[in-house]
């Protein structure tokens, strides 16, 4: 059961200069969409940020090296097989699907992105993929947004999607962007995708660079158990429909509100992976304020967010602040002074000064601990910085799904 | 369930300058032994570390302290309260122990290091653990290893102690050592604690940094959950009583033998608390060789170690290769060539150059995985260096006994 609010929008945003397809090849299963074909226009800009998983699967190589070469025209997905662990003959047949669509769509091969996600070590049945490329081109539409959403899931419990409009100085931008991943969290089905498309007209080095730091915020803030994929891959695409005038630097007047509203965008996209974490029951938000650093911050809400001790009292509702502590205590922040750390739940603080709050009562620990949706903030109180973890609980369903998963 | 051989040692060797006693000051439960005094005799050198967290406990703060101005004669335990988040106050009580103690012996203050595990954040019942020290200081014996050792138990479900005896060209060292935790892993219950003595004559210096160094092979190797503890603790002593010549060098031909015995008994101390491992069900080796630094076969063996999902599918009996690629693969080792990395389960390869291995089939895994105790042996071919460390499984009873715990 996902966490929270994971509804899709009401509204869908086309964004004009994209198409998709999501249709049933039959890489893995009978009967169920597992091809997804995205369409970009000409003169679109497309920024890609890849997994740092040494052992990244071998659509995720071929990625790379296509886009150093060429402007992205097409992205193709295929979920029910990773194509990872699967050596020289996993590359070439990335490869092969993307030399035959490119083929039938009169591009460069460079032109198309292949990506991949399902089980790890099994060859990929390539020619099923390449099979299905006909019905999917001849299913692209602007309008399939929901439809991809869903061809792109494999353990996800829900379709995982949000699109916004933004008026900025009389300017009409749309943002529409879908997620998959159930967690960061299972290397075999190979994880955590996510495409953002925009109307908006930006500088495409510009967009990589809103992409990189945006990534920051959100999909590089999320962890259900620490574990990091070897297929990770996130794209942002801008196709320029909404208005002629570029937007090339940040000191472009469109530009900090086009950020935000896409970074909100991505945030949200992340935030639907952890409420769809793998037997997650609460959906917790680490916020860390009062650092010398962003890192620091960065490092005591990965430790809190990471220990399974924490991770298991959430889950027992028990606001076990010694715990908290404890984890702050080993994020190897240099020399911090603990007396002067503060901890909340919500709106109740439970330590102060490094100990328990003197307000603090079992009640007020109960009430809020009862609550689906928690923020955790941790006051080091030692300088400015501020950064932000998203994670979940760990329950008896998270080792049941692992541990069972195979057998 | 301790995982494999957790018995206690046939002969448990006394070390001559070394008594303890182990009685029932009632700091928590009635009628059960809580309170452990050793008494070290005057000229022994004796070597300590501590936690690396920042929230380290009051008795933490007060040995550090004490430790720094004397040499130790008497270390006193108390179980059933960690002293921890208890501020001035429990500083307070820990130099009050301390001090009762001291003049009661008719020794200096500063000669007396407190320890505490238990509960975290309440204060401590000093008054009864001062209360009984007549008794404690009264029982004390130089053969009461193994009530010490269970004196020293919270949650542990086995005495943790070996003891052995070592011949070097005719002389004849004894080394006996106890150690206390469920995994360091329970920040609550105040974890992991380590006594270790010889009668063999080492010079106090040379003596600190073989527990240094032995420290770092072995519980700096051993990971339950990857959660750092207040109170950890290590004590080393060396009481010189069976020579009069004195080891002062790395060179002294006694030291390079003395060393591995007592790393011997540090690794087994310590592998005892993985062994004993909150829901534990395996015990896993994690070896990594071929690295070019041990900092990166460090690195590597923790990622692998920590890995919820390696965990989760050891305690599936799951030969799940693509969870420990995918740990190796974000373990930071800069400029791994994946291609060139194996893996082993016991003397089974299951991965060959980054894939797959080709002699690899779903028996010989699972054969291998149906035993109680397995090396994971991971290959990066890239060097000569070496790590290992010590963990084990992930299971339902692990998030039982820690969701559980406190409701």
């Amino acid at each position: 059961m996902a966490v929270g609010n994971v509804a899709v929008p009401e509204t869908i945003y086309p964004i004009e200069g994209i198409k998709l397809s999501a249709t049933a090849a039959g890489v893995r299963y009978k009967d169920r969409d597992d091809l997804v074909v995205i369409e970009i226009a000409t003169d679109a800009a497309t920024a890609v940020v890849t997994t740092k998983n040494a052992f990244c699967a071998a659509p995720v190589r071929v990625l790379r090296e296509h886009f150093a070469k060429a402007s992205p025209r097409y992205l193709v997905t295929n979920t029910g097989n990773a194509n990872a662990g699967t050596g020289a003959d996993g590359k070439r047949r990335a490869i092969d699907i993307c030399a035959a669509l490119a083929a039938k769509a009169g591009v460069n091969n460079n032109t198309v992105l292949p990506f991949s996600t399902g089980v790890i070590g099994e060859p990929l049945n390539s020619e099923a993929i390449i099979a299905g490329l006909d019905n999917a081109l001849a299913n692209l539409a602007p309008d399939n947004w929901l439809a991809a959403a869903n061809g792109i899931r494999t353990t996800d419990t829900i379709p995982k999607l949000t699109s916004k409009k933004v008026n900025v100085a009389g300017s009409h931008y749309h943002i529409t962007g879908m997620s998959k991943g159930s967690g960061m969290i299972r290397p075999n089905m190979a994880t955590m995708l996510g495409y953002v498309a925009t109307d908006a007209n930006i500088a495409a080095d510009l967009l990589q660079e809103m992409l990189s730091a945006i990534n920051e915020q959100s999909f590089n803030r999320i962890t259900v158990d620490g574990d990091t994929s070897t297929n990770d891959c996130c794209v942002l695409i801008a196709t320029g429909a909404a208005s002629s005038d570029i937007i090339d630097s940040p000191e472009h007047p469109h530009y900090q509100p086009l950020f935000d509203a896409l970074a909100e965008v991505f945030i949200r996209l992340a935030q639907l992976i952890v409420r769809d974490g793998e037997g997650a029951t609460k959906f917790m938000t680490v916020k860390v304020t009062g650092g010398k650093t962003t890192q620091e911050c960065c490092d005591v809400a990965y430790a809190v967010a990471h220990s399974p001790l924490v991770k298991t009292a959430f889950f027992a509702s028990d606001a076990n602040w010694g715990r908290i502590l404890a984890a702050v205590g080993y994020a190897g922040v240099e020399d911090l002074d603990t007396e002067q750390v503060d901890v909340y739940l919500d709106e109740v603080m439970i330590c102060q000064n490094g100990g328990v709050a003197p307000t603090y009562t079992e009640e007020a620990g109960k009430t809020v601990m009862s609550r689906p949706e928690i923020t955790i903030h941790i006051d080091l109180a030692r300088g400015e910085a501020i950064d932000t973890v998203y994670t979940c609980d760990l329950s008896y369903d998270y080792v049941k799904i692992n541990a069972d998963y195979r057998s």
